[in-house]
């Protein structure tokens, strides 16, 4: 399957926090470097997610802000 | 200035396609690496960017989705 | 690949109104329900869309809104 | 009124679940094709949302992505 | 139609910057407050947009970051 | 830190609803006139607010609807 959201990042889980609605996934995708989603506990659960597995970020264009100093 | 938005990325300007509204801005976070944002071209302009600058790129972590193979 | 989106609607690209740096992708997904997306130009190129073929609608849990009347 | 959302789906609550901040909506929009919101809780009750009620999902088009097989 | 997204600004159209697939609208909600959204053009067509006309931003919450100094 | 979100509003910290992942946090940005935020519980830790505190809400362009009566 190939999507439109233009940013993909491939990582491994390193951390897991569980809402009753909403689970927050922490993705290392490089030494030092970590992504943060919130996804629903569904989803979370449904992919398997666990500390460890490999997994890939995937965030659309036009949800990407830029700043500047 | 401490943002929720949990992540961000500093990277270096490595193109710029302008459009009419929006322009679409990537940046390299690490070698080899990318982020994509569409941002208005008034924010673009407002913000200086051009090929070579540093900036960052801002996710809120809900516009963050996780995938498995 | 399974990804965290919850909502995911197969359909057929009923037109494509092109953009400089967004394109807009309505598809059919049943018999008189469309849905609208708008990517990037980039993203419609490379996954090769047109009308007639088969494609994927995809949208988090948290990006959809309720209403009653 | 009339909103500059792309995509309202007509539709029946089938499954509600409840967290602490945000709830989870489940609408089934046609036979078979459910649609999966996640709201604050405070909206869910202010709009009265209830199973076999009838309501709408409603979602921006630059928040749809699109994938091909 | 009442409608889950927490954010709603009664204003003033002040300002419309038209693209090929995107218009940016800017309104103004109090005075000095302005508010900008990017909309599909179709929908500030069919929305009848113009300046001076009485509109509403609305912003679902998981879409506002907080930030402080 | 200058930032392509297009809509900043200062305003004061009214009401923090607690979640397990997300809090919902709400500012007053002029009189009468409030803002709804949901962002993690680990983002509201890190900024530290609490009622009364100044803050501001910060609101991407894209993710603003337009509605007409």
């Amino acid at each position: 399957m190939e999507i439109s959201a233009r940013n993909t990042f491939k990582g491994t889980v390193k951390e897991i926090v569980t809402g009753s609605v909403n689970d927050e996934i922490t993705l290392e995708i490089a030494p030092g470097v970590e992504v943060t989603a919130v996804i629903t506990k569904t989803s979370a659960e449904s992919l398997g997610l666990k500390e460890g597995k490999e997994a890939y970020a995937i965030i659309k264009a036009s949800d990407v802000m830029v700043s500047v100093d």
